[in-house]
This record gives structure tokens, sequence and C-alpha cells, in this order.
């Protein structure tokens, strides 16, 4: 399968990654490659993609041109940007994962949610591009278990939540290629309200716990 | 222990239920106690209190007074307006236990949360009665599980906020006689926004699995 990973940070890195050694062909979809390549510090992605030589880097139109799953995994508040300068057409008809948080960091940390309750990131993707199939998935964890659940003790969840019932299953199959075993599907799009607004707990558990390797299991 | 449970509903009778025969004294607290025990229509608290002897019936405020843990089983949105009725003296000193949800459900289903992000339920309660020693816990699971959660095929977690250690340390013997064995203390009160941000999510999984026998482990 042909991806694009929307986003050099940390979540895009890993995922892209991940799905790279899982065989397929990926890009990195950035603002300006030219730019991304030359940040050769330690840590940044032009040092991480000299060293993952089998991703490519391209715009964010020219990534998800060439892609048939789109992954947003830029950060919240970028991601109707990010996305615009992908380009809706570039978009149509395509799954788009989102796997962000609506996280409002101008108040300081514990963030906020920019967006709740009767609406929801994902949602606002969708209207932006209605042409677009978007799943909203993985933002309940973090990156590390995103993509290795398998290094947690036991079993643990994750959700899906769209309107397009092939668009779902074209994303479960990846995140049981990631490992995840126990996929639950929430129902349409607007279900992703909920665990969108689980972050705040997910904040608290690993304020709690000092570490970010955890996730949840629900036991039913 | 002498128990208050404030509210009659079903979350106060199956918190009382499990107190009563776990040998502690429980009066369930009320606006007007004549009126909640000639209530005997079939699912009604009359016809519950005339099944249950031993679990007592009284104000909001005699049942305060009475109790060395206060237990808030009333909804939400009249939180303060009942431990209004139970009165700040009486709730001086003592452990005062929130089990609500700030549901707002003016808008439909799914309900909204009528505070969240940057305060909770559990902290307007604090601030409204300072001499209490306001615990957050419980909220996020059906009242069901909340009394006897050995009845989910394996082990979730309950989670505890709150500001007073030595009240923590009570909730959590109370939450292990019920048979909580993962008794996550997440930190001061202000934790409880995450907890509480938690139920749209939980709304979404009933939604999903047609049933509130549910609860979530914390994997980590």
């Amino acid at each position: 399968m042909k991806y694009a990973v929307l986003g050099t940070g940390i979540v895009g890195r890993t995922l892209a990654d991940r799905l790279d050694e899982l065989g397929h062909e990926v890009v990195l979809g950035t603002r300006d490659p030219e730019a991304t390549r030359a940040r050769t510090g330690e840590g940044e992605p032009g040092a991480w993609l000299a060293e993952h030589t089998s991703v490519g880097v391209a715009t964010f139109a020219d990534a998800a041109a060439s892609a048939e799953v789109v992954i947003h995994a830029s950060n919240g508040a970028a991601a109707l940007e990010v996305l615009g300068a992908a380009g809706a057409g570039n978009l149509d008809g395509k799954v788009l994962v989102d796997v962000a948080n609506p996280l409002d960091l101008s108040h300081g940390f514990p963030p906020r949610l920019f967006v709740k309750d009767d609406d929801s990131l994902a949602e606002q993707i969708q209207r932006a591009f209605p042409g677009a199939l978007v799943v909203k998935t993985l933002n309940t964890m973090n990156c590390s278990v995103m993509a290795r659940p398998g290094q947690l003790a036991t079993e643990t969840t994750v959700f899906v939540s769209g309107d397009d019932a092939d668009a779902k299953a074209t994303v479960t199959e990846m995140l049981r290629s990631f490992g995840h075993t126990d996929v639950m599907d929430l129902g349409d799009l607007s279900t992703a309200r909920g665990p969108e607004m689980y972050l705040p707990l997910w904040i608290r558990l690993y304020g709690a716990l000092g570490h970010a390797d955890l996730n949840i299991k629900v036991v039913r």
C-alpha cells in the first residue's frame, strides 16, 4: 500500500517507520521538503530521513497525491491548514486517517481541548474535506504504543470511528498489522468525540505514572 | 463506618445496598423522607426501602449529620443544591465522596459536560464546601460495576482524585472492600477533570456494546 504520512514530528516518523518496516511505500509530507532534509540536528527530521532512506519526503500535496491512504499526524491545531496544503483534490475518495488530538496549549499545561462535546476534530476535518473518507483512530495512546502495542504487558484496545465501512476495514487491517488485536469500532465519525475527550484522562494517567507506555483495555 | 448516601436513584441505592451488605450503617439522604417512603411503585425508592429495612432514610441534612463518610450520588447538575441542603456544617471535616458526572442533558443525547477542561464538578463542590474532604471516584463506570467490579471478566481500574491523603486512603479502603483491586491515585482534586472528561468515551463504549457491564483497565 502507498501511504502518505503528513507531519514530520515524532508521531509521523514513528508511524512512517512502522509502515516502512511492514513493506509499504511511505512518503512523509511536509511544508518544505528541502528545509526538512536540511534539519539534520539530533532528533530532527533531516537526520531521521538520512537514516531511513526507504522513506520518502515530499510536499504535503505531492505526498497526498501519490498515496492510497493519507495519515494526518501533525498536531491537531494545524490539521486543517496541513490538509488544506495537501489539497482537497488529493484527498478525494481516499482513506484519511486522523490520529491527532485537538489540544489547545494556549493556556499552558495541562491543555484544554479546542473542540469537544458536540463536535470533534475528526468531524471538522470531514466537513472541510467532504470527499475524504475520514477515520479517527490511535489518538488515545503515545506513538510508540500506536506503532507497537505488543510492547505492553497485556492486550489493550484501539478505537475506530468513521462513516465509511470500507475505510474502517482498511484502517483496521493496518492496525492489526501493527499488532492491535482488540480494535473496537465505535460507530460513525461523531463517535470520535469520545476518544478525543479521553485525552485529559490520558494526561492524568501519564502524570500519575510518570511514563507514556500505557494504554487502556476495555473489559466487557 | 457510618455512611450517608445522598440520592435515592439507582446509583445511591446500589451503593447503599453494597455498604449495608458489608456491615456498615447506611442512611439514604433525600429531600423529603416521607415522600420518598411513599413512592412504593415498582422500581421506586419507597419499594426499595421496604425491602431493605436495614438501610435508613433521612433528610439530606440529618443523613449527613450522623455520618462519618458522605457519598454524593445524585445527578451532577443537582450536586451543589443537594449538598447545600445537606449543610456545610454537616460536611465539615468529613470525607465527601463524589461519584457524579457533570452531564448537561439540555441538548439531548449524547449529553455534553457542563464543566470541563480547566475545572471539574469535584472542584466546584470543593470550592462550595471548603471544609469537606472531597474525593472523586467511581464516576467512570455503571453503578453495578462500581459496587461489584468482580462481575467483569478481568481486573479493571478505578481512579481516586483528592487533596487529602487520609481521605483518599479511607475511600481506597471502601473501594477495596467493594472488590476493586486496581485503585489508581491520580493526584490532587484537579485530576478529577480527567475521569470526568472520560464520560463521553464511556457513552460511546456503551453505544457500541449495547450494555453497561464494562470498564477500563489501565495497562502500564
